[in-house]
C-alpha cells in the first residue's frame, strides 16, 4: 500500500471543499443526542462522504469506519478510520483548531495517517514511514521536542471534567506534576506533540476515529500514543500521548499510580 | 483622531514581522516570574517595540501602555493599550489561538481596536465606529449572534481554576446554565464573541491590555463588555463579554447572586 503526500491532499481538499465553505457560517448547527450537546454540522456529513469517495477510488478494497456513516468492507485487511471535523465545538465556535483525520489501519494496527486543518492550510500526515509538515510556509519533517521529565512537560486535555471518580484524581495529580496545562484543541494538540511544541495528551473516551490517525504521525516523530494502561491506542478510550517514551513512562505511572 | 484599517495593518504588519518568524520556533520561551510560568518570548519585546515605532510615527502625542515595556505619555488624552502576544501560552504550544492587541483609549474609555492573528492573517478591529474582520476569504462587519438565552449560549474562559472561593461557585452556577462551555483561546474567543459565533466570555485576572482592544471590537459589533460587577473595562481584573446586552444582564446575575 503506498499512502504519499498526495492521496493524503486529495482526501484534504476533498474534505476541505465540504468543511471550509461551512466554517464560520451561521445555522449548520444541530443535535446528534436529544438533550446532549453533540454538534454535527452538513459539512460533517458531506466531507465524510467525499472521503469515502476518494478512498474507494484509490483502495476499492479497503474497509472504511467513519463517524457518521459507519462501517464498510470491515472484514478486510486494511481499514481507513475517519473523523472528517475532529473539534466539532471548536468549529461551530469559529476557531480554527479542528481537523479532518484519516488514518489508516493494517490488521488492526495504525500506521499511516493525516491531520488535516483546512482553514489554516495545514497538514500533518505520516506516510507509514515519516511524519511530516505541509503549512504555509513550507514542509518541514515533524519531530516530538526531547522532554524527559513531568516538570518541564506542556500538558492538554480537552476538559479535566471528563475525567470522574478516581481517575478525576489521577488526572489531577498529573496535572500537579507538569509545568504548563492547558485545555482543548482536539486533534490539533497531538499535532502539536509530533510537531515538538507539546509534550503530554491525556483524553479520555476518545472513539477510534478520534485517534487512530494521529497514532502514526506521533509514533513516527518519536512520541508514544497507547492506552492509558499500556495498551495499544487504536480502540480509543484513556488515550497517553507523549513526546518521548521516558515522558510516556512517567505519564502512565501517575495516572495508574494506587 | 482616525484610526482606518491601513493603520491598523500596518501595527499588524510591523509585528507580524516579529512574531511569525519566531512562531513555532524552539528556544524562546523563558520565565518572566520566578517560580511561576509566565512565558515571554524574544517575539513579545520584539513586536512591542515595533508596535510603538508605528504609533509615534502616526501620533507622536499619543501615549502608551505596553505589557512589556510599561507606560509613556501616560497624561495624554489618548492612550493605546498594547499586548504584542496575547495568549502566550498558545503561541509557545503551537496553536494559531494568540494575537497582537493594540486599543485605543480616549480620556479612559476604550474606542477603537484591533486583534491581529498573523499566522491565519486575520484582523479584527474597530476603527470607532464599526468592526470589521478582514482575512484571507475577504472582509465582512463583525456582528454578534443575538443570543438572548443563556440555555443557548456558548460560554468560554481561559481556565475555571482561575475563579477561586466563591468566584468559582459563581462560574459554575454560570458553566451549569449554558450549552457548551470551553476553555482557553484567550483573545480569540473574544473576536469570535464579535463574529457572532461565541455568545459568552468570562476572564479574571486581565490586565488592562488584555481586554482594552477587544472592548470596541466586541461593543460595536453588538455585544456588551463589562466588569463583572457592571463597571467599566478598562481597567481589567473579572471580565464578562457578551453577545447581547439582555445575555449579559443573565450572566451578572449569576455571578453576583448571593
Amino acid at each position: 500500500v503506498t499512502v504519499d503526500l498526495d492521496f493524503f491532499r486529495k482526501i484534504a481538499s476533498a474534505a476541505a471543499a465540504e468543511t471550509l465553505p461551512r466554517f464560520r457560517r451561521h445555522g449548520t448547527v444541530d443535535n446528534k443526542i436529544e438533550g446532549g450537546f453533540d454538534p454535527v454540522t452538513e459539512a460533517d456529513r458531506a466531507a465524510e462522504r467525499a472521503i469515502r469517495a476518494v478512498i474507494r477510488g484509490a483502495f476499492p478494497d479497503h474497509g472504511i469506519l467513519g463517524e457518521e456513516d459507519g462501517g464498510e468492507r470491515l472484514d478486510s485487511r486494511h481499514i481507513w478510520v475517519i473523523d472528517p471535523i475532529d473539534g466539532t465545538r471548536s468549529f461551530i465556535s469559529g476557531l480554527p483548531v479542528w481537523g479532518t483525520l484519516a488514518g489508516l489501519t493494517v490488521d488492526g494496527r495504525a500506521e499511516a495517517g493525516l491531520m488535516s486543518q483546512p482553514f489554516t492550510g495545514e497538514l500533518f500526515y505520516c506516510d507509514g514511514a515519516t511524519s511530516r509538515y505541509e503549512g504555509p510556509g513550507g514542509g518541514s519533517e515533524l519531530v516530538t521536542r526531547k522532554t524527559m521529565d513531568l516538570g518541564a512537560a506542556t500538558l492538554f486535555t480537552t476538559t479535566p471534567a471528563y475525567f470522574r471518580g478516581r481517575k478525576r484524581d489521577a488526572y489531577d495529580r498529573l496535572e500537579g506534576c507538569v509545568r504548563l496545562a492547558r485545555y482543548g484543541v482536539d486533534c490539533y494538540a497531538f499535532a502539536m506533540v509530533a510537531a515538538g511544541f507539546i509534550d503530554i495528551v491525556v483524553e479520555t473516551g476518545l472513539q477510534p476515529y478520534d485517534i487512530v490517525a494521529l497514532i502514526p504521525i506521533v509514533a513516527r516523530a518519536g512520541g508514544v500514543v497507547t492506552a492509558s494502561d499500556g495498551g495499544p491506542a487504536e480502540k480509543g478510550g484513556e488515550i497517553v500521548a507523549a513526546a518521548t517514551p521516558e515522558l510516556h513512562a512517567k505519564v502512565l505511572d501517575i495516572l495508574n499510580a494506587r
